[in-house]
């Protein structure tokens, strides 16, 4: 690595890690660049507080004997949203007059300098969290780094940036309503807003206690779940604190989009305020995704955009001013005038007023958990616009929402949400400026969310990250018969590799079945079929034998839903074998798809058509 | 039982459906019984609509050429708190201007009447369920059916009365901040007040939509628990609702005290407002505990008095508000003058107030949960003390609050809590009047609450309604529904035990099955049932549902024999297991055994002969 101010290079986890364990670098030769490429002007207006190299070297010495393959961000640079605190450091939330100097790193500082990070700076931000747009700052609007006459996106502003000019590998921010999001999208850089609670906000200040999520950006996915690993962990005294209990999927070997379900918002509700560049490029992104084997599946948008309403156009703003009460009373002029407009107009709200919102909320809450019974992730554009530093100024509390028109309800929801690149706009009048996309999914999916990045980015993926085979314990093994969704090269297959399982034959039942292929609401979205025994009536139904451990075959009995079930079939030669079975209450609006002969060469058929 | 209203003897649905399974009684004569009970003047001012005999026969018809062994509930007469809905009767939720008839029941009106019990009518309350004492209604202060000059308690003030004077088996009552306790414990009831969201809402007249809870009063622990477990179960469309998740509990074969530990208040954090009455036998309930064998631990109860202080003393009241603002602000006359003070007041609370309060609740939910990690339940008197109906005229917060002191915070903490009787107290004023105290549990601990009632009370506790079971972590076990020859004491049973398993809890499957003896020839010999799902013609089928490490599940299910499998079963409370189901192709020559209600049944049946 050359240092080297003019041409920065992107710093990487992964490419930083090899350098120190093949000991052809070290964090001192790092730091080095970073204090050559920080020093001077801050023409995007990255830093509040960027440290000095002296600072620096404090983190450096105290890596001092440890082993670079023993910590697992031995020597990373990485830069704090200054909301977020770092001991020693000034925290402002981007207004100088309610700055403090905390004794005590954040939480999630903490954990990530004690896997070896080294924080480089506290960086520019919206202030108090307050924006999408990264211009609301006494320290000067916060330029993107690819086209300074464009805005940063918001509130995590600085922290983008940082990543994006290689200033740090990675960054902190903060997303209570997209502010962990809009500024990857502008920057064509990872952005994890993970699970609520799952990152510590103890040691941040905060924007709305009950939404405030840490987030993470970084170059790529790979990256990001590294850090997203270290920084996870209860912290002692917060109130906000949960358990993470990652949610299993189904997966593939190797992360893959292939079967993976996406709710996309109907073209109605689609929104780009007229911007057809971002509007074709979603479309791309769409043609992609389906080219990879994904399915596109349309799901109503509106639950989620009320909630979203509601975040800006009801009561909740409120959790703004209750988290600054004090200060916002002694000092409203201390605020950015835009700031001082968004919170004090909360004050006009009653709490009856809240507990109505609240209320519709879990109403919100309960309509748009049905979409996740057909869809494992929502696809959509991160942000339904870009803007420029100077449309911004012109107009900034009109602009600034058009970003968090995909973004505002993921919290409010209760969501989890991973912002990816998805390549530049090709056409209008954002060509050539990135274009970004953001899976949701349900609370816990981040895992998920993940796997399904770096198969879109394409990311080479360590075995270790990989969700592996289980362990078992027994060498005894078992025989299941599977005539759907399980086959070979089908959605559900990984259950059964994952599993260590390997094919045995491809054969077929004896003439003693009826197969049909199951209505959607009977097989929950995906496309299966359902075995049915009739003697009397049945004919021979392509199937595969797959083996697998037995210690491990009871966790894949127990993710088989209804309609379906484990029993025993009959195949051609006359033995028997445990497999797929279906109820037949499940056939009302089942096809007969019998005369196919099986479930390929029904699926074929359709393709055909 | 003999029609008597001089002296009405108590109904219990263990006595109730002893005598219909014998044969011994009709529902009609037990109609006729509370009928001619309720004929009158109603001193004590429990009802606000009682059903005529017409009204209730009409249920009656309903269970025609029903098995009173099929129904859980068959015949058992039921009152309703009258914010409660039953079709076609008004709901005023004491507030005669407020008055509507709903088309439908409420979701939990519902299930308990398909599962065979009558409604007798609509009971009495506190307006608005607001209030603790039994006195803030139109229709008059309901008086205690034990001694009419006091207190009934309240506001499911009529439910406890009606109960309690044998006017019905059990009732509904709901429970926001002490509603379905406090009349229990001045009535010498059960009051199970179960884990919120467990039991829907969906056609409750709201008071706190977030903290409401709709309650149980009955004689025994054993009726408390049939009534839940025939109420449990989520309700489509209802925002709050949660699936319960019973939490395990290393507990002991049959239900005993031996070893539990109980968090005790400190004394300096006791409070009896100078009853020392209530002092006394809250001592001599600690001494019986003791001599139980369970232990007493002192807990710091601060953060619990904290956040009931919070309930009354902050914003939280604005919810009552937001429940009923059209009509508050239309009607203000309408309303009795002291809700209209208490409701009122609501008005004064901002949204940024009621955030602030919400933080500090999320913080205080912290502190009080670390009592758990060292006591199994909280020991508490159910009320500090009792009064007078002139004593509650003369001061009606004051002294309605202090019925509160132990009761508020449990329904914002989001804990379980079970009122039992405790004696009568021997000394002091209310010498000779009822006492009780409270378990209170973590959220999904109900099934543990009860099971220290029965030992509590001496209940006998039929083999079905332990939970036996030790504590496994869920994710490394599973649970599997049995009905036929893997229950409890059948010849497959050692299927379960040699690997590992325990018995989680005797329930039965949602209405929507059918069971059939499967032939000789099609069960290999040994006598077995075959379960299959018909949702248009189903009934609720008995089952056991065992709990064992995944690691082991491989083995069970891979030794299922045709035409039996394992497939998804819906419980009665809506949740899914896994469980034993038939192929319906076996079912030639079978014998439709659905109307014995379960297997045991029927082969008792076939002893019997």
């Amino acid at each position: 690595m050359k240092p080297d101010n003019t041409a920065p290079q992107p710093l990487t986890i992964v490419s930083l890690s090899a350098s120190y364990r093949s000991r052809t670098l070290t964090p001192a030769q790092v730091v080095d660049t970073i204090a050559t490429r920080t020093a001077g002007d801050d023409p995007h207006r990255v830093w509040i507080h960027a440290l000095t190299r002296d600072e620096m070297m404090r983190y450096v010495d105290a890596l001092e004997g440890k082993d670079p393959h023993a910590l697992p961000l031995y020597g990373i640079p990485f830069a704090i949203k200054d909301n977020i605190d770092l001991a020693g450091v000034p925290t402002t939330a981007g207004c100088p007059a309610y700055a403090y100097t905390p004794e005590k790193s954040a939480a999630v500082v903490e954990r990530l300098i004690a896997a070896g990070a080294i924080p480089v700076g506290k960086t520019n931000l919206d202030q108090f969290a307050t924006g999408l747009s990264g211009q609301r700052s006494p320290h000067g609007a916060c330029r993107n780094a690819l086209d300074p006459r464009y805005a940063s996106g918001g509130s995590s502003s600085g922290s983008a940036v940082a990543v994006a000019l290689g200033l740090a590998a990675f960054s902190l921010g903060t997303d209570t309503a997209g502010s962990g999001r809009v500024p990857a999208a502008f920057h064509g850089l990872i952005g994890l807003k993970p699970t609520k609670g799952v990152l510590s906000t103890l040691g941040v200040v905060p924007a709305c206690k009950s939404l405030d999520c840490v987030s993470i950006f970084a170059h790529t996915a790979r990256d990001a779940q590294q850090v997203f690993d270290v920084a996870r962990g209860i912290a002692d005294g917060d109130p906000y604190a949960r358990a993470w209990t990652p949610a299993q999927r189904g997966g593939a070997d190797a992360p893959t989009l292939r079967g993976v379900r996406f709710g996309v918002p109907r073209a109605v509700q689609l929104e780009f305020f007229g911007d057809t560049s971002y509007a074709r490029a979603f479309d791309a992104a769409q043609a992609r995704l389906r080219d990879a084997g994904a399915q596109l599946v349309e799901i109503d948008f509106e639950p989620f955009l009320d909630a979203a309403r509601l975040l800006y156009e009801g009561p909740f703003v409120a959790e703004r001013l209750a988290a600054i009460r004090p200060f916002f009373e002694q000092h409203p002029d201390a605020l950015h005038p835009v700031i001082r407009t968004i919170i004090g107009g909360a004050a006009k709200w009653s709490a009856a007023d809240l507990f109505a919102a609240q209320d519709r909320l879990a109403e919100l809450r309960m309509r748009a958990e049905a979409v996740w019974q057909h869809i494992d992730a929502i696809l959509m554009p991160t942000s339904a616009t870009t803007a420029t530093v100077d449309e911004l100024e012109a107009d900034p509390i009109r602009v600034n929402s058009r970003f968090g028109y995909y973004t505002n309800f993921v919290n409010l929801l209760d969501l989890s949400a991973l912002a990816v690149p998805a390549g530049v706009c090709s056409t209008g009048a954002h060509s050539g400026l990135p274009f970004g996309v953001t899976f949701v999914g349900r609370a816990h999916q981040d895992a998920a969310l993940l796997q399904f990045a770096y198969a879109w980015l394409g990311e080479a993926v360590e075995p270790q990250t990989h969700a592996g085979a289980q362990a078992v314990s027994s060498n005894e093994s078992i025989r299941v018969a599977v005539v759907g969704a399980h086959l070979r090269g089908e959605p559900l297959n990984g259950q059964l590799t994952e599993r260590g399982a390997r094919l045995i034959e491809a054969t077929a039942t004896a003439p003693v079945y009826r197969l049909y292929a199951l209505s959607a609401a009977a097989s929950g979205g995906v496309a299966k079929p359902g075995l049915v025994r009739v003697p009397a009536d049945g004919a021979p139904i392509a199937l595969e034998v797959w083996e697998m451990p037995i210690a491990a075959y009871g966790s894949f009995v127990a993710q088989v839903p209804a309609p379906l079930g484990i029993g025993t079939l009959t195949l051609a030669d006359g033995s028997a074998v445990q497999g797929f079975l279906c109820e037949t209450s499940a056939l009302d609006g089942a096809a007969d798809i019998t005369s196919f002969g099986g479930w390929r060469a029904y699926r074929a058929s359709l393709a055909a058509r």
